[in-house]
């Protein structure tokens, strides 16, 4: 297979997963469900399960030879050189509380950096791809990030204060939030760094996030103008602490980093 | 007019409203928008202005006598028996952001007392309309709450902490917090009392609340079956204070109350 021909064939795979763990998520969806917990006390359904496998079963059945790590069924061949992440429903309280905003992000890393992203959110019917050397869009139209040339003019989303460690965490956060414009909590879960690359707000921060969380976020925001680092400012990785930072205008970033790294 | 005619023309008018506000909510949603700030520090755009005297428009064409409140354009004719509320577009953050859970909120009061009301979302295509004798409607199908006996089990949703009074508000929602199962901030504006009527989840929470923000809510989440007063218990009227709190299963509203008025 070519290069070329290998990026479309896994992008075309990429559209494959989120059309089908959206179906099963939406079949779902306003429904009573089974909520169960897991060990960290998140809760968990039937649709994140079935949603994963059917995604594990179509990418086996496409790159045998990939590696797959998943929040619900773990992980396999995480040594090779291609590796997806698939997250089939970030946002599983707004899923089970029948708020629209939950999404399915599903990446796929070379040699364990992202290199291909979606964001999928099925009840809202909006899907954000990029990476794979072609820029992102929505819905099959192309997107970019805005400018914005100073923090004083930055809008800023994050899930909310209680995922930041009460100590290091909250104050570099706090000192990010004094120089900002506007910061807005909550709700979103990963909506906002599909608003991010779509250039309506400046910046999403998070703090403890998964491999599966912001593997997908990194192409997506990256291939319409953005950057996506740690809060150190190093690329992402599978092997980063998961404190993320993704900003529209890559200007910003040495500014943002240095008041999150103090 | 018969009654009944009156409450169809009444709610044919919603629609109207609803439609007509949406329209020109959508034509501004995600393009580059001036944002001014009202005197109470809170943005404003020619979105909200428009929609509202859009609807103005039409309320006085159809019922000349009535009167209006409008968030943006003021009170006319307030001593009516027929009083309508607009909040053109609730959630201006989530609006200017690209967010798309803002609303447009539509009540009649009748002698003082909510009597119809439309909780509109149009970037989501959904609208709950109750009230009027009418039982609640999402999107022309019948909604109800869903049933939860005790607090234990409730599902609590609320804008943000930062809209509690540190003193007296935050005690006693805090009082109510620990004695229910999930608590959500933020994010969902209006929305979540459309959740309560549909049944997703059971109780909304909220401090503060201006008349064209809960007059819409009573009617729509009562004619799906639930309660909605203030922090005390009472029925909420033009003179409320704005606490409010709308419970899926009004067996909850003893204990619920008891707990936010200490």
């Amino acid at each position: 297979m070519t290069q070329g021909g290998f990026a479309a064939h896994c992008l075309a795979l990429v559209h494959e997963l989120a059309d089908a763990s959206g179906k099963i998520a939406l079949r779902h969806f306003r429904t009573p469900i089974t909520v169960d917990e897991k060990s960290d006390a998140s809760p968990v359904t039937i649709a994140d399960r079935d949603a994963e496998a059917v995604m594990r079963e179509l990418i086996r059945r496409t790159f045998p030879d990939h590696g797959i790590i998943g929040e619900e069924h773990g992980n396999e061949n995480t040594g090779a050189e291609w590796v997806w992440t698939l997250d089939p429903i970030d946002g599983t309280v707004s899923f089970i509380n029948g708020a629209p905003l939950f999404g399915t992000l599903i990446a796929l890393l070379h040699q364990g950096k992202p290199w291909l992203g979606c964001i999928n959110h099925p009840a809202l019917n909006e899907r954000w791809v990029g990476g794979a050397s072609e820029p992102t869009r929505r819905n099959g139209e192309l997107v970019r990030t805005r400018p914005c040339a100073t923090l004083r003019n930055a809008t800023l989303y994050s899930t909310g204060p209680e995922y930041l460690s009460a100590d290091t965490q909250a104050a570099a956060f706090a000192r990010l939030e004094k120089a900002i414009k506007r910061r807005r909590f909550g709700g979103t879960d990963c909506y906002h760094y599909a608003m991010v690359a779509s250039g309506w707000i400046d910046i999403a921060c998070e703090a403890g996030l998964k491999l599966h969380d912001y593997a997908a976020v990194v192409p997506v925001v990256e291939a319409a103008g953005g950057i996506v680092t740690d809060w150190s400012g190093q690329p992402l990785t599978m092997a980063s602490d998961g404190d993320v930072i993704a900003l529209g205008d890559p200007r910003l970033h040495n500014a943002a980093v240095k008041l999150l790294s103090g």
